[in-house]
């Protein structure tokens, strides 16, 4: 391993893109596998439109994953609707010994990459943000970037604060990401899922944004009753976190530019939602621990209709 | 009283049109109330198309309360986010001693007109049929049409099979409407709910009529627990009946022609929601009782967010 790490980044989307780019700006050598962008950011480079400045950036991209050189860190960026994909590419992507970063939403999503390179360090990230692709190698960042990660251990348990994860929190820092390590990577996907199970499917269910969502008093209300069900359902999976970070939540969410979440640019963009890792998951988990989450099962149902006759019409 | 009895009908809609033509054609002196549509039927006739044969009848029709004979039964037929003008018409219209029988959904909806005409005796009715308003003084009738009815004590307590319900029952019968009066109106409601709130909410979640709604395994997951929070929301408020209800109430769903709800047609009309009579009062009602309807909350908070978008865009 070189003293500068090298990354791999899977899905040029608003996740992928974004750190991808800072990564890239900030020295490191970094590969974009892309598939249908892949082209245009050859010819056009990598845009990234952010508050810390716009950027067209000249990057290694590749669409064939046998020609893209190994790499210490790959992050897999594509949604959660890929990962059969992905996980079918990995083997040749990564080399025993390197580590795989999952930059996705939701509960479980680690283990198919670990079942699929089991030579490999699986780390689990949950990126606070507001990014959105807004078109072909266009990533428009609004907000926030935050990113906290943790290594993934198969028996679920908390695996500490670990070389490889702090290794990648030392090389966010160095490209100038705000990143923390985590000793518990479940607990901290719990509590990005406090944020996502209300915000992500009521904006699909009620067509509104995150600021609709908190001007109205009954979705305010639902929404933070949802937080709390959350909070609740991963206490009785032995994830126990403090009720006030509903309410940090809350004032976060208020204090950010409106934002349409991932699962509504999805929804508007004809695309499957990712109801399997972020609501299907936890709802399994916690119902075989005791906690029932009734609001968010009715969630659940709605958008799995909603989903079936978007994608269908789409 | 002749022995003829004479009905007032308060909307012409798809309930009050429809049975007010029923009572008609069976010779029974029937005043029907109509605001907008008041013209159109002096003009056009009211026109009533039925699987049990079409028909235009030359009716009685009035735009001016202060008009109308009094009747012996005076039927309110307007929605319930009406409930507030017509009390306003009642105590003109109902003379003390006569019958006010309210076809409407929800929960303590019989109250207003009691307290608007508290010498006339109150009757409720839960109408278990599909019908639409499809233009001016135009009934489709598609389904059903049957009627329950008991009346209205101030106390909640069953009134019994009394003489003023059982009269309305024998003219519904002389009129060829399927009727039968209840002992106990607040059960009666309750039961009417266990179908209306799935249904009537989803549909206009979901953008789904009743087939859509039942062919989509989530879905029909959804309405079927939902049903069943109402059976133990009614149980709780001491409306006890059995759980076998729901089955027939789904299958029943599932032989009616494929159907958009009342609430679903007023949202695509951009009329107000039910939402009071159908969500609001029975949440209440449970709440107060130690049953927290905590699917049924969702769908509510949802409806409210969806009927004040709806309403200003329209």
């Amino acid at each position: 391993m070189s003293l500068v790490h090298s990354f791999t980044v899977i899905g040029t989307g608003a996740i992928g893109g974004y750190y991808g780019a800072r990564l890239h700006q900030a020295g490191f050598p970094v590969r974009f596998l892309a598939r249908s962008d892949a082209d245009h950011v050859r010819q056009h480079g990598l845009r990234v439109d952010s508050p810390e400045g716009d950027a067209v950036l000249e990057v290694e991209v590749y669409d064939d994953p046998a020609e893209v050189p190994s790499s210490d860190t790959t992050i897999v960026a594509a949604k959660t609707t890929d990962t059969a994909a992905v996980v079918a590419l990995l083997p040749q992507l990564v080399a025993d010994g390197t580590t795989v970063l999952v930059m996705q939403n939701g509960l479980g999503v680690e283990a198919p990459f670990h079942r699929a390179v089991p030579g490999a360090t699986v780390l689990g990230a949950m990126c606070f943000m507001c990014s959105n692709k807004v078109g072909p190698g266009h990533i428009r960042h609004l907000d926030y970037g935050e990113v906290t990660l943790g290594e993934y251990r198969e028996d679920g348990r908390p695996a500490g604060v670990t070389a490889a994860a702090q290794g990648v929190v030392d090389d966010l820092h160095t490209a100038g990401v705000s990143a923390s390590p985590v000793a518990d990577l479940e607990t901290g996907r719990w509590q990005k899922l406090v944020w996502n199970i209300p915000f992500n499917g009521l904006s699909v269910v009620l067509d509104a944004n995150t600021a609709e969502i908190l001007a109205d008093e009954s979705t305010r209300g639902l929404a933070e009753l949802i937080m709390h069900e959350v909070v609740h359902a991963a206490r009785a999976c032995g994830h126990g976190f403090d009720e006030s970070f509903v309410d940090r939540m809350l004032t976060n969410t208020r204090e950010m530019t409106p934002y349409r979440p991932s699962m509504k640019l999805d929804y508007d963009d004809g695309r499957p939602l990712e109801l399997e890792a972020i609501y299907a998951a936890p709802v399994a988990t916690a119902n075989a621990a005791g906690a029932p989450m009734p609001r968010t099962k009715v969630l659940l149902a709605e958008l799995r209709r909603l989903d079936i006759a978007n994608v269908k019409t789409s």
